[in-house]
C-alpha cells in the first residue's frame, strides 16, 4: 500500500547540481560533433537483473537540461526486473540526450544498486519478524535519494538524522552517570522528560547486564550492539516485548538470516548505503540526423 | 613531486551541506545527553589497512560545525597505513565532536576507500607504462573529492567533465558520416578545427579497422573499447605512438595486469568510483565531564 | 540540565540573509553621517520584563557584518529578566553597530516575545503534568529559531516537520476506511507497519467514541481535538495511560490551566508562534567620535 | 489605480524554502496514509472577517510542490471579506494538497493579518490627510511580502531598507556636530551634497527647538518622535509645509486618530509588522479516493 | 568627508563565485609546477595612471582562497596614482597567490577603469554645479561594485534599481493619458499620491513644452532627454529651481563640459559602466622556493 | 557546422540574479504608472551595425520574469546585421516588458559588443592560418556568456579556467629549476607525467633561446610573449610545426594583421572581453492600454 515517492522539490536541486558539475561550460563533444537538429532515441536497458529505483531522477536528468526531451518510465520504482529488460525510453534532441546520459546513469545505477542490495538482505530474513533498516552511513548529499532506494528494495528506514530521534550510546551513558551519583535509569528518565513527546528514544547496550537498567527507563528501542547469536536470543527473551529490539554490527548477507532467527525486530545494515556497487544499467542510443541536412 | 590538494573553497560547501543534511534542526542526542561543558578527545583509527584520503574534509566536518574543535592530521593524504594506525586526533566540546562524527566518517571512509581501491589497481600494473585513470562515473556532487582520492591512490584523472575534453564515440561518428558524403577522417578534422587549441580530442573505436581513419585525423587519444588482449596488442602496434592508446571496458583487478602488459598507455576503470566500499575507519571517543559539574 | 542551543550553522544563513535584505547596497545613513573612524558602545535594554531568547542571533547580526564588533551577552537564553535590565553590550565601529541594530533587534525581540509568551502558558499549568508544546504554525524560514525560543520559555516542541512524525487526522482516516472494507484500527496498524520504527504515530480524534479504535492500533499519542473540559476528563480516563494524550484547539492563556487540570499530557498552542508580539527591547547607543577628528 | 502585486521572482524562493523547511525528507503522513491516486478538493475559508493578502503566495505553496494542483483565487489581494467567505479553492492529488496545506496557511494567515491590522489603522485616520506607513520592524526574510500586505490594507510603505533613504537620528546628529565647530544645519547640508539626488533625506527631532535647524537644511521629511498631541500640532504649524511631517513613537489603534487630527502627513506604526496576529483562515479539505481502488 | 566603502557581505559572495568560476576543480598549473611549500611576494603595479577602486575586492580574492595570504593596500579607494606606482603588496603560499592573481586583477582593473573614466568626466565639469551620475547600464552582478567605483571617481549615483525611485518616461505618460480624459499633470499627481513619501519621482521630457505640465505635478527631478545645448539652457531657465534638472543622452567626454555650462544639476552618463576599458594594472610576482627543497 | 549555443542551465541563474539585482522589491514605476492590464509590443533595433550574440539571454530576461511575455528572435547568434535592423520582437503585459527591458539590454548589448569586436579582429587576419582567441580576462560571473560571444564573432576560445589546461609561465619555470639541478626540459617532462593525459600543456617563453628547451619537453603549445614581428617569424620557423605557436601581448586591431602574417597559429587578445563597448541596441516599445479601461 505504501509507495515511496520523490517529489520535484527533492529531485530538482541535486540533479541540477550534478548536471552543472558534469558540464560547467557545456558539452563540447555534442556541440561540435552533433548537428543541432539531430534527434535521438534511447532505451535504458538492464545488463543484469535487479530492483529498480530512481526512475524520476533519471527522467529529471534529461528534462531539466532540455524540456524538449521526453522520458517514459516502463518500470516503477521498487519493481524487480530481469537482465535484458527495457526500463525506460528517452527521445529528443540528440545533443541534449547525449549530454544528460552519464548524469542520468550515475543516479539510476547507484539507486538501483542500493535497492537491489537491500532486496537481497530482505530476502534473507523472509519468514521472520525482522525488518532490514538503513543507517546514517549514506553518501553526503544523497540521503533522501538513498533512503528512498532502501524502501524500493523492501527495506525500512532508521532515523533520518540527528534531529529526529535520539540514540544513546555507551559514551553518552558514561558521561551521564560518570560520578556515580545517578544511575543509567535515572539519567535516561531525565532525558526522556526533556525530549519532545514525539521523539523516539533508543539506547545502545554492549552487554546483557545493561539491558535492565535501560528498559527501566522505558526506552522505545534497545540496540544490542555486536552481540553473538546466543546473546541476541538471550537479549530478546530478556526484553520480552518491553521495547523494540535492534541488532547492529557487522551484519552481512551470510549472517543476516541467522540474526533474524533470534527474534530481533530490526536489523540495521550500514552496507546498504556505504558500500554500494552501481547496478549495470546502460543507455542504448540511436541518433537520427535530419533528412534535409 | 605533485601533491594533490583540496582547498577550503572546494571543501566548505559540500561539508556544510552534509552537516545540515545530518542535523537539520540540531543533534537532539548531544543536546539532551551531553552537558554543554563536557569535552571529548577522539582518535581516527584504521580498522583495516589502506591508503588515506580526505584528511582535510574530515577536519572540516568538525571545524565548520564548531571552531572550538581542534583536529590534528597524523597521516598525509596519499599515505598508506596499517590496520590499527591512528590517522588523526580530534579534541573539543563533546557535543560538537559527537555531532560531526558520522559526517566526518562518511567522507573519509568513502575517499579512503577510493584511494585504497585505486592503489590496488595501480599495484597490478607496476612495471608497465600504463596509468590507471578514473571516469565520469562519480558520485553526484562529489566529483572533485573523488578524483582527488584517485590521485591519492596513485591513479590519474581522465577528463573532469563534458566541458574540458572531447570524446567521439561510435554514435557520434555514425551521425557525422551518416550519408556517406564525408569520411570519418574528414569529419574529425572538421571537429578539430572547431575546437579550442587546448581541447584534447579522443576517439573511441570498437574494431581494429577503425583505427587508421581515426588516426588520420590526428586525434590525441584513441580508445580501444572492449578489445581482447590480442586485439589490444595489435592495436598498440598499429597506432605505433601516433596517439595515446586507452583501453576501456570491463576492467577488473584480475584483468588489469594483463591489459597493461599489452602496451596501452591508459586504462580507465569506472569501478574506482562507481562501486566503492567505504574503508573501515572508526572514531574512538573519550568524553570528559567537567569536574565542577 | 538541558540547554537549548543554536549553532553557527543554524544562525549564519538566516542572519546573513536578513542583513542583505535590510541593506542591499549598504547603509546610506551610516556612510554619509558617521565618520569611518567613529566608534560606538551600545546596551540592549529591557523596556519590559520577559524571558530572553536569541542572544546568539543578536550577536551574530553584528559580528557577521563586521568582525570588529564585540558583543557580550549578559543574560543566558531562557533566563527571566526585569524591566530595565541590561541584557547585552555591543562595542565597535559606529557605522557597523548602527547598520546592524535593526536586524539584531528584529530577531531578539521576536524570539524573546515567543519565549515570554511561552513562559506565561507554562506558568498557568504549573503543578500539573501537562507540558506546553508548539505547532508547525511558525514563521516561514524561522522554525529552528522559534522552536528554540519555545524551549527557552519552558515549553516543549511538537514534531518539527512533516518528515519526523505522523499525524493522522480525520480526513486521512476517512480515506483509509472509506469503503467500509477496513476498520480504522486495521488501517492504522498497516500504517504503523509501513513506518520506520523510530517514527512517532499520533492520531487525532474528534469524538469520544473514536478513541478505542485508535488505541487498538497502539498509536503513540492520541490528540483530542476541540474537546470540552468534561470530554477531556472522560477521554483521559478512557485512554488510561495507553497513549500520550494531547489536547488541542483554541487554547488560550485563560483556558490552558483548566485544560491542564483534566490530566492531559500535552497541550499544543499555535499562538506561541503564529501570533507573537515582539518584546520591547531597545538598543541604547553612544557614539564616540575619534579625538583627532 | 495602483495594484500592489508580487511576481514569481519574489514568491518562488521564499515559498520553496518554506516547503523544504516543513518537509525536509517528505510528508510521512501523506505517503503512508493517502493512496497515491486519491484526489482532494479544498476551500480556503475565512473563520473571521478581514482584508485579504497573499493569494499568489498561497497558490504558489501548492503549485511549487506539485504542478498538478490547481488553485483558483476568488478574492483579490486588498479586498475585504466577511466571516465565512470562501477565498480560494484548491484541487489536485490529495497527497500534495495535504502536504502544502500548513505552509500555504502560514503565509496567507500572516499576510492577511498584516493587511487587516493595517486596514484598522487606516480606518481610524479616515478623513484626515495622514497616511499610515510601515517600518523596518518586519519579519526577517519576509519584508517584501509584509510590505505588500501593508499596501493591501490601504497603508503606504516607508523606506524599504537602509539603502534607499537616509534617516538622521539624534545619535547621528550628535556625532556630526559634537565639537561645536559645525551646526546641525551645516552638517545636514553636507550630507545632502553627498547623497544621490534621488535619495530622500529625513531627520528625526525630539524637541520643538530642533525643528528650525533641520528645516534650514531643506530635509525632505522631518520626523517628530514621541511628541505629545500638543507638540505635534505646534510642530506641524512650525514646519508649515516646508517638509513632510512624520509622527512616530508608541502609536496605537486608540491614539492614531487623534494623532492624525494634528495635521501630520505620515504616521509610522511598527506594530503593523512586528506584532501580528495571524488571521483565522482555514482549509476545508475533502478527500476523494479513486473508485477503482 | 564621505568615504564610499564596501563591506565583506557585499564582497564575499561575488569574489567566491569568481574564484570558483576560474578554477572549478583547482589550479592544475600551480599544483603541478609549484612546490607546496614555495612562497611568493607580489606587487600590484600601475602600468598607467588612474584612480584606484576595488582594493578590498582585490584583497578578498587572495584571502578568501587562502587565509594564509596577506594583502596590504598602499592606496585608498578613490586616490589618484601615477604610472609605476605600487598600489598593494601580496605575500603568502605561492600556489595560492598565483591561483588568485587573475581573478583579483579582473576585479581591480575593471573597477579602477570605471573610477578613472568617471574622474575624467568629473574633471570636465569642474567649476560648474553639475554632478556626474551613473545609470542602470551596469554589468549584471556587479552593480554594487561598479557604483562604488563611480563614487571613487568623484561621481554620484543615480537610483540603484527599479525599486528605489520612479522614472516616468514618455511611454509611461502616453499610457497614463492615452484617452485624453486626464492630463499629464493629473496623472503624475495620482502617481505621487500612490508612492511612498520617501520615493523620488523623476519625469523625462523630450520637448520644452512638456516641462510645465510635469512641473505642475511637483516632480522632484525633470530629465531633459537628448536636448541641444540651447534647449538645455532654455529648459533650465524655465524650470527655475522648481525641480532638479538632469541632462541625459549621448553624453561624451567632449560634450559634457558644455552641457554642464548650461546650468543643469545632474548629467547621467551610461558610458561610465557600460563601455569600460580595464585599467592596465599588473601583478609582479617573485616566487621563493624553500631552501630545504 | 559548429553552432555555439547556451542552455537554460547556463542562462537561468545569471539572468535571475540580474533581475533581482535590478528590482529587489519590484518595479515601482511600472506598478504605479502602468495599468495591470496594459500590454506592450517592442522591437529590439540595431542603432549601429554589428554581430549578434545573446539572443537567448535577452529572451530569458523577459520570460523568467513573466512567462506571459513572448519573445521572437529574428536573428541568430553569430549573424551580422546592419544599422536599423530589427533583431527581435517582444510582446506581453506592459509592466513586465518594461521591468525586464534594462536587464535584457545590458546582456545583449555587452555580448553583441564582444561578438562585434571579435569579428573585427577575425576580419583582420582573414587569409592567414591564425585564429583569434580569448583569455581569462572576462567579467566575473559572465565567463560562459562572454566566451560564447567570442565564438559568435568567429573567434575561438582559449582554456576556460585554471582547471582545464596548464600554462607554464616564466615564474613557474624559474621555481622549477631554481637550484640548477634540473633543466627546464626535465622539469616540464615531470609536469607532463603528472598531468592527466587529456590536459593540454602550454609554456610561455620570452626569448628565442628559451624555445628549444621547452620544445624538448614536447609541450602542446608554445606561447611567444611580447615578441616583435621579426622575432615571431624566427620563432615560428624554429618551432617548425613541433607545437602550436601562440602570439600574445599588446595585440590591437592595427597590429593583429601583421602578427598573423608571421605564421603563428593562435593570437590571444585580452581586449575581446576586458575592454568592451556595449553595442548600441535599443528597445522600441509601444504600450497599448486596454480599450475597456
Amino acid at each position: 500500500m505504501i509507495t515511496s515517492t520523490l517529489t520535484p522539490l527533492q529531485i530538482t536541486p541535486v540533479v541540477t547540481m550534478a548536471l552543472n558539475e558534469d558540464a560547467p561550460w557545456g558539452d563540447l563533444t555534442s556541440q561540435t560533433l552533433i548537428p543541432a537538429d539531430a534527434t535521438a532515441e534511447a532505451s535504458l536497458v538492464a545488463r543484469e537483473a535487479g530492483v529498480f529505483s530512481g526512475g524520476a531522477v533519471f527522467a529529471a536528468a534529461f528534462e531539466l537540461l532540455d524540456s524538449a526531451v521526453v522520458v517514459e518510465l516502463l518500470v516503477a520504482d521498487g519493481a524487480a526486473f530481469e537482465k535484458g529488460a527495457t526500463l525506460a525510453t528517452v527521445a529528443g534532441p540528440a545533443r541534449s540526450v547525449l549530454q544528460s546520459e552519464r548524469v542520468a546513469l550515475n543516479f539510476v545505477q547507484r539507486l538501483s544498486g542500493v535497492a537491489t542490495l537491500t532486496a537481497a538482505y530482505v530476502a534473507e530474513v523472509e519468514g521472520t519478524n525482522a525488518r532490514i533498516v538503513d543507517t546514517r552511513k549514506t553518501t553526503p548529499g544523497l540521503r533522501v535519494l538513498e533512503r528512498h532506494a532502501v524502501r524500493c528494495g523492501g527495506g525500512h528506514n532508521h532515523r533520518f538524522s540527528l534531529s529526529d530521534a535520539v540514540m544513546a550510546k555507551d559514551n553518552h551513558l558514561a558521561v551521564l552517570t560518570y560520578d556515580g551519583r545517578r544511575s543509567v535509569t535515572d539519567a535516561l528518565l531525565e532525558v526522556r522528560a526533556a525530549l519532545s513527546h514525539t521523539t523516539h528514544l533508543e539506547a545502545e547496550v554492549d552487554r546483557l547486564d545493561q539491558i535492565e537498567p535501560v528498559l527501566a527507563a522505558e526506552v522505545d528501542t534497545i540496540m544490542l550492539d555486536n552481540f553473538t547469536l546466543d546473546q541476541l536470543r538471550t537479549g530478546v527473551a530478556q526484553v520480552a516485548g518491553r521495547a523494540i529490539v535492534e541488532a547492529s554490527g557487522s551484519v552481512t548477507l551470510s549472517t543476516v538470516g541467522a540474526i533474524a532467527q533470534t527474534g530481533v525486530d530490526v536489523i540495521s545494515v550500514g552496507a546498504l548505503t556505504h558500500s554500494v556497487r552501481s547496478l549495470d544499467l546502460g543507455l542504448d542510443v540511436t541518433l537520427t540526423a535530419q533528412p534535409e541536412n
